[in-house]
């Protein structure tokens, strides 16, 4: 039986351009896409609001991943609703809009099994809320944390307070930056591991992804991938493999299994990007991602 | 014997700023770092033009790491001298003056010896120059060339001749953009090699390096350092020292010779930014070079 993580974020509609094409109200959020993503390796269970506007129909990637959506409530009015387009890069998204709708209230209530959750990946929300997240959970062994440029900003002392009870915290390198003031990425999240978290991950984006942890400094490149269809998501594809891999572990707080949930994450990714929305990753078929993991290690073998 | 290998490319003073600090006139040019970097496993020969300001402290470096220089040439007048600042980054440089002064004439003639050299390393100099060199070198086995945004746009049509006689083709990320037209990388990649190089090495700076070969895919991350000092040469370190290696093999066109070369280019690179000019490059210890590789392999096994 696969291991529980919770998983609490955003479910969301995206409205996505870019040189590809467009997708219309297509499922997103930063839930959506860690859930998923953690769902071959561990029993993710969600916390997140939707609105009346929310389908059997976008509740299928979920169902099909076997993704518990038991805990996501729905409330009167509108689900949150982000749009955006993408420069030819596919790396920097231009906003046109952030409709919050119901998730501007949202306030993670956990379930009595929820509360037992050995795993936690707190996606990218209000650290308020991660914080409220915290105190509910009981013993978690593993704590993970995502976060965001806008509550670096705006929220500062309460991501603090978060970073202290962070086990494996994952950002990228603007935010690693912002949040520190260094511009070296191995002197900031040394800055970081000194405000609390144990190990801080620093997404790279096409560049992959860098550990800075006492058990070690480790630069992995990504899973290449020739034809990139939309990058939407993929951090929180990263996040969610890396957590749900170290959730299904006895133990996880090793260099040996950090690595490996580092190189599991990148190549969660390289299926996100492969699609809009969760459409690859959530029709992942059996052995693909052996296959890739074979492909990466084969790749870095000397 | 250490098999010999041409360098062929620019000699010259940099005087640089960056935060660390600053440096008046201290030895740079890419057949500098690039033919230090590969005597730690070839026996470099260059072909480059000073001026009669270069005195014998300037020759120092290369004595002392056995860089045949008896091919450098010195004119009346004074030496190419770049002056340029980094921004805090370390990555993007600001170029304050070029005076090309005696490097504006160059006319590589290469010795008896030089025109039987198996391998040979083309720094980033005019296209036209690399095909004056490539007729005169009788029956290479290996031609590894290197080039710039500025023959690009200026010196097309000659690139892409010097293009249809390499080996391994080294360029930025920027470069490969601008060449080929293509975002991706691998697009980009592919393109090239479709123009006559047999293998592409593409130079990510901080992120490291990706080939794109018939042979394979391959992006491997940088040898990670936390203190970053100057980046300069950091480029033309990377290429000489993987062209160096590449030329100690009896056989070089291998996936597994390629692989070790960037990974050889990417620790040797991490030498360069120690310091400022080639200081730390020219002064590397037995078994530093080891002992780096060794945390390299070490960090990317699983």
């Amino acid at each position: 039986m696969k291991n529980r993580v919770l998983v609490v974020g955003s479910v969301a509609f995206d409205s996505v351009e870019n040189s590809h094409g467009k997708a219309e109200r297509v499922l997103g959020g930063a839930a959506s896409y860690s859930s998923i993503s953690a769902s071959y390796f561990a029993a993710p269970s969600i916390v997140a609001v939707v609105g009346t506007d929310f389908t059997a129909k976008d509740k299928a990637p979920f169902k099909k991943c076997g993704v518990d959506i038991s805990g996501l409530e729905v409330k009167d009015g509108k689900t949150f609703h982000w749009g955006g387009s993408y420069d030819k890069d596919l790396k920097n998204a231009t906003t046109h809009f952030t409709d919050l709708n119901v998730f501007q209230d949202f306030n993670p209530v956990l379930s009595e099994e929820q509360k037992n959750a050995k795993a936690v990946f707190l996606a990218n929300i209000d650290p308020e809320l991660q914080l409220s997240v915290l105190k509910q959970v009981k013993n978690p062994k593993l704590v993970a944390c995502d976060t965001m440029n806008y509550w670096i900003s705006s929220r500062k002392e309460a991501l603090l307070k978060v970073l202290k009870k962070t086990d494996l915290f994952f950002l990228n390198e603007a935010e690693a930056r912002q949040l520190t003031g260094e511009y070296n990425l191995i002197t900031a999240g040394k800055k970081i591991l000194k405000l609390g978290a144990k190990h801080v991950i620093i997404k790279l984006g096409p560049n992959g992804s860098m550990l800075v942890s006492k058990l070690g400094i480790v630069q992995f490149p990504p899973f290449v991938l020739e034809h990139v269809y939309d990058t939407t998501g993929a951090g929180d594809t990263f996040g969610g493999g890396a957590t749900g891999y170290l959730a299904s572990l006895r133990k996880w707080d090793t260099l040996a299994a950090i690595k490996r949930a580092m190189m599991i994450g990148n190549v969660m990714a390289s299926f996100t990007i492969e699609s809009f929305s969760v459409k690859r990753l959530a029709s992942i078929k059996n052995g693909e991602i052996e296959k890739r993991l074979k492909e990466y290690t084969s790749m870095l073998r000397f």
